[in-house]
């Protein structure tokens, strides 16, 4: 297909031409308090060692409990808990107790001081590692030192007929992943 | 869903659990060579300034035209460019010319020297700010200076039943968008 008529998108919403991207739940904590937000702007950023990097706003509480702690946990939810990681974007942990009003059950973390969500499929648990601003946001980078996932959902990679991504599209819009292309193609 | 069977993820394949990602084409230029390799890892990182980064190999031919030239693009392939794709990844542009191979029509960039290409559904034409070396690969961290989209495919966020985004979920294995999610539970 060639696409002969492009419409210029506003570079302030230039984002959405890079998703849908995967959701998460990162947890987070501090002093005795912890709080739970869902972030959809993170990915692997090296193999060996294991690192990943996320970007969030400075403003925010997480950001507040991981400069502090210096750890974090990435959960990682699936489409069918889309309504609870809505909420966990929307509400700040400063107002609210976000566990409690999604009815997320928390259990410690393994290697760092950091609850985990075990309604969720996977975990990874980082150390935070470095910090840079880069523009209206900070991108926290994590070494990984821990990593787990459900025995029934991954084998390598997701098997998609049990584990249903949570895509993030733009706005209040999730949308889910359709069938391998190796089924279908070839 | 309560996984309480959880087996432990090498470290080094920690990136799967973040997977799928929406999979680019990125183009580059110097000295009046070009090149396109796949990208997976690629995330905005602020809304104003607009400003996204990847995270690429040092060793990658594209890493050295970007190194040299300060510019790149952001192509959006869908899924019907799968096998494209994947050979743009698994080439290098040191050995063949994969614009050649893949059979896309290349024009030039509207604010970068940097051609984009035509098969494409949108743009985002981008300027080297920062690189950081973070483990084995290196951040390449570009400002955005255009983008651009089908008009036909794009309104505020994809139209995912004229749109099929290309989601690389491990190896070989792409996958695609399903139903939006108000489409099936609002």
């Amino acid at each position: 297909m060639l696409n002969v008529d492009m419409i210029d998108v506003s570079l302030d919403s230039f984002s959405r031409i890079l998703h849908p991207y995967n959701t998460v739940l990162i947890t987070s904590s501090s002093k005795g308090k912890s709080n739970v937000m869902a972030v959809a702007w993170i990915m692997p950023v090296s193999v060996n060692p294991p690192i990943l990097a996320m970007s969030i706003k400075s403003e925010r509480y997480t950001y507040k409990l991981i400069d502090e702690s210096g750890f974090f946990v990435v959960n990682v939810p699936s489409f069918e808990n889309e309504k609870e990681v809505l909420m966990c974007g929307r509400k700040s942990g400063r107002d609210v107790d976000k566990f409690k009003l999604a009815k997320f059950t928390i259990e410690p973390g393994r290697c760092v001081g950091v609850p985990i969500i075990k309604e969720c499929v996977a975990h990874l648990e980082c150390r935070v590692s470095n910090t840079f601003r880069l523009g209206d946001h900070i991108l926290v980078v994590g070494e990984v030192c821990a990593a787990y996932v459900g025995k029934d959902v991954f084998d390598k990679m997701y098997k998609l007929d049990v584990h249903h991504p949570l895509l993030h599209l733009g706005g209040d819009t999730f949308v889910t992943t359709g069938i391998p292309s190796g089924k279908t193609k070839k």
